[in-house]
């Protein structure tokens, strides 16, 4: 067998932080060849790295502060010279600003958004095929298709792009979700490519809005060259096998954290494959760890990133998580990154965040953690009918742990993502509670995450498989009658979803009590849950009320988060009127009310 | 209106670590008064604090260390002298051992026990009369009736007795439950006396058996003197009103953690009374807060206790639990205190156990909390079908939350207690369920209590009224037939369970596994949960068969809790065989294996 000498990464920049980095160099008895670096001032081959694989090696290469961009050139024993560039950084690269509370994130599954790029639905080398009709199949959506739906993006409010991965998923089936990746450093040619990836991020950034990239560090696609030639032995978990299932992973997150927990569950749990064709990652494995964390920064300053989302986040080895995260956030000091840990206990998932003081010692640099708690307790609570024990108090409750959270401006809040049934299908296609429930997410403490096709009651009523959360958005392929993008043939319940969402989407991206402000919130009575997002310039007063009657709301209560001006406006009906002691709120509604100082 | 002088505490002791006492005076007009104590080595009365109204005085006296037993007389200006003994302490009574892990608490309503003294089933005077037809009714348990049982609970393998309050209740109606105390240093003459409880506290002792008492520090009866005389404007909650459920405590024990909390709901969960009958005390008062540490201090040195069980804790004012666990835990080095906090979220229990680091800087002498995220889960566990998120998996993440807790051996553990229906209710009768339960219990972590008639399989199938909950101990009254201290008429199954529960009660008396020993669990598989417990000379094995069926059980997943000796004892059975690589686990059955190093 032979290969093409490949080195990752394909470049580096002068002047980051990082400045001793790792190239991986593959080709058949690689490993035989000595390097040497031609030289080049302020730049050293300190050493290199074998294992006991003769196809792979490792170069460790330090660039001074003084190093200027250029090219380096190394030249080989044999005939595996090659040359590496080192660029000049984007200006005030270190210094991009992360996505915030003070965004709203739309997180889009690009195969089923928009199809902008007909030409690479199938590429050939590519081992899947284009199939719309099959929902586990690819659709055809791509990064241009995003690039199209920029101004319709911008139009709705939205500050941030979530994108499930784009990297190569060069994977005989489902490879339509991104996560099974077979090439970190490229980009899928059925997306786009990487050059069109950047330009997405530029063109979104002109229109405002930043670009998050979802990263897998976890596990990769089992057609990755890494699983038919292991850089080392101790690459993948388990020794590289799967035996059908039994060392599959046990899903027990708890394990990281439970004092009583066996040797035998922790490793289960942690290095455990989700299924055969996603292997597992040792991250144990120092050169992996290198690895992906050069990885990280390379994508954040190639695609000029403003965050990143780890999928998976507490199945990848914890002290390596606490390198990769301090590796990025010492780069990028205002960077964000925020951890998928699907759990519903907010003791395990802000074990995670930076600044825990955790009871075992452990710490993270890791900014934002998903809120699946208030994900689970929002669709409970419009769903349950109210009492001590059930309905609005199910969301109290999940705010109200917010004492584990060190920061609690920094945790994504969402009604629903691409891997559980969607917001309007789990409340019954029940409009009205659909936008209680998104008025609750845009309004509430943390950043929202939105999930494509929402704002149009998106539906996956025929059933909770992946394909039908995953639907196309309409507009985005020419099979579709309706389109979100013209208004065309949308019903006119979509059209008043759309036209709510867009008013809150609108006024929070200036609202600095929505974005900054602190968060006070009552005991919810009669099926009304209120609260207040208080700023020295504004207060924002949320009323809702799931009651099928209209309520005579007494405002006695809030007294403490009233402020002395009474002109009160609201957000969703544009009419304004002084504050008495009373308000009528009207059967199963939210009522946004915002009074500036 | 006119009172006879009364004076509290009634006495205290020389080498208290609290040494400066607070005399509270109570008489008609007695604010006007001044005292002078007659001239004692070591004590001083330094100095007196009057409120508004007339009719109290605190006299603030200082027992220095040379301070000898005696008599203090204290001379009025008027006709109220008095005089205070000063007795000697018990010996070591500061090094005394509170209840631990190495023990096992039964939980009696001595109403409902056993009536030794028939003589003050009604007393004259006292509002409500004996009544045993009627479910919220005096029953005529008393005090003799749990002295008469000492050999009996011995028998059983116990080591600890929480009674429910046994101080006056002279409330029209529901004064069984004892929770609306009307003196807080008297004993309620239907339960017997002062010097009765200090009797029980010493036969106990003799039997191996400790005392904890139940105390309130929340609330108190509607008929204490307080309520009508009220020792300041400030001495009870929302100005002394219930406003007929105006001012109800909302139960929201959350708002004291939650940072969002409005200060309108924090102070309707901690100002709020439970009902009209149970005024709510406010330990904001520092005269007051003198009195509750005072009472207990004197509680504990005068009947001799091993413990303390705190009603409602969390309702109480934070600073002042502080206080109050913190005098006692320095008066009492060794002792414990158990604190009620009624919720599944345990990184709301374990906010108030001693040494935890909590994010708001709040800080707690408390010992130890009732566990009640475990009790949920094991009653969830044993009635649900076994699936990824359902069954055992409840009890196994329960533990697993641990990692919030500082002290994970002085949790309380328990199936059922007084204000909850009955662990063999709630399992549906279902006696190898029961069984497992209680093996559950008995084997984990933590300190078990059983409530009083779980051996004998108490039942409250009729409703979850209190009534049926608290039901008549079988052998406690003349009208029962069953009898459990001769085990006449019981059913079979009574007697298994008896049977099954006192070996292992007697095997965790002197088994350092179960008492010190680590717990190493595994997650469930299979309807399985298994788990062990280590200690330098001991392991004992644990495995919960929920199966209807025989599981022949592999234990390679356990090696790392496998002794190389492979002799192992089967408690429930008495047999002994050598460990092989599999284990024959009966159809719903709990094996407990013990192996000696």
């Amino acid at each position: 067998m032979s290969y093409a000498l490949s080195v990752e990464p394909a470049n580096w920049w002068v002047g980051m932080k990082k400045n001793t980095i790792t190239l991986m160099l593959h080709e058949q008895n690689i490993a035989n060849t000595q390097f040497k670096l031609l030289p080049y001032q302020g730049v050293e081959l300190t050493n290199a790295t074998r294992t006991e694989n003769p196809n792979y090696v490792f170069l460790h290469v330090t660039i001074s502060d003084t190093a200027q961009a250029g090219t380096l050139k190394f030249n080989s024993s044999d005939n595996n010279n090659f040359s590496f560039s080192l660029l000049e950084r984007t200006k005030n690269s270190a210094e991009r600003e992360g996505f915030s509370s003070k965004d709203t994130v739309y997180l889009i599954n690009p195969d089923r958004f928009v199809n902008g790029d007909k030409q690479n639905d199938t590429v050939s080398g590519m081992l899947e095929k284009v199939n719309p009709t099959f929902k586990g199949g690819r659709h055809g959506g791509d990064i241009q298709g995003v690039i199209n739906a920029l101004p319709y993006l911008k139009d709705l409010g939205i500050t941030q792009l979530w994108l499930t991965p784009v990297l190569e998923n060069n994977m005989p089936d489902y490879s339509y979700h991104g996560y099974a990746i077979t090439d970190f450093y490229n980009v899928d040619p059925r997306m786009g490519s990487n050059s069109l990836y950047k330009s997405l991020s530029i063109k979104a950034k002109d229109q405002g809005i930043g670009l998050v990239m979802d990263m897998v560090l976890n596990h990769f696609g089992a057609e990755h060259k890494w699983m038919k030639d292991k850089p080392s032995k101790d690459w993948i978990n388990f020794n590289g096998e799967f035996k059908n299932g039994k060392n599959a992973t046990s899903h027990a997150r708890q394990t990281i954290q439970d004092p009583h927990a066996s040797e035998y569950d922790k490793r289960q749990f942690n290095d455990g494959w989700f299924v055969a064709s996603m292997p597992d990652l040792n991250q144990r494995q120092p050169l992996l760890s290198e690895y992906l964390i050069q990885n990280a920064l390379w994508w954040i300053e190639y695609a000029d990133l403003s965050g990143i989302r780890v999928d998976t986040y507490s199945y990848s080895d914890k002290a390596f998580l606490t390198a990769w995260t301090k590796a990025i956030m010492d780069e990028y000091p205002h960077f964000n990154i925020v951890g998928e840990e699907w759990t519903s206990n907010p003791a395990i998932a802000s074990y995670w965040q930076r600044k825990k003081v955790n009871q075992d010692g452990y710490t993270s640099s890791l900014p934002s953690i998903m809120d699946f708690s208030l994900q689970e307790a929002l669709i409970q609570a419009l769903n349950e009918e109210e009492s001590w024990s059930t309905g609005w108090v199910k969301v109290y409750q999940s705010l109200a742990n917010d004492f584990l959270y060190p920061d609690t401006d920094n945790i994504m809040v969402f009604a629903d993502n691409h891997d559980m049934s969607r917001v309007y299908t789990e409340l019954k296609q029940d409009l009205a509670k659909t936008k209680m429930a998104m008025t609750m997410l845009l309004t509430t403490r943390g950043i929202p995450q939105i999930y494509y096709g929402t704002e149009v009651l998106l539906d996956n009523t025929p059933s909770k498989d992946h394909g039908d959360i995953r639907i196309d958005f309409p507009g985005g392929f020419e099979h579709q009658q309706a389109n979100a993008f013209t208004g065309e043939d949308l019903t006119a319940d979509q059209h008043s979803m759309h036209t709510m969402m867009s008013a809150l989407l609108h006024f929070r991206k200036t609202s600095p009590a929505l974005t900054n402000g602190k968060l006070t919130h009552f005991s919810p009575k009669n099926g009304v849950y209120s609260y207040a997002r208080l700023s020295d310039e504004q207060t924002v007063l949320v009323f809702l009320n799931k009651n099928a009657q209209t309520i005579n709301q007494e405002l006695d209560y809030m007294k403490e988060v009233l402020p002395h001006n009474t002109k009160a406006k609201d957000i969703l009906s544009n009419e304004t009127h002084m504050l008495k002691s009373k308000l009528t709120l009207k059967p199963m509604s939210a009522t946004v009310l915002v009074i500036n100082k």
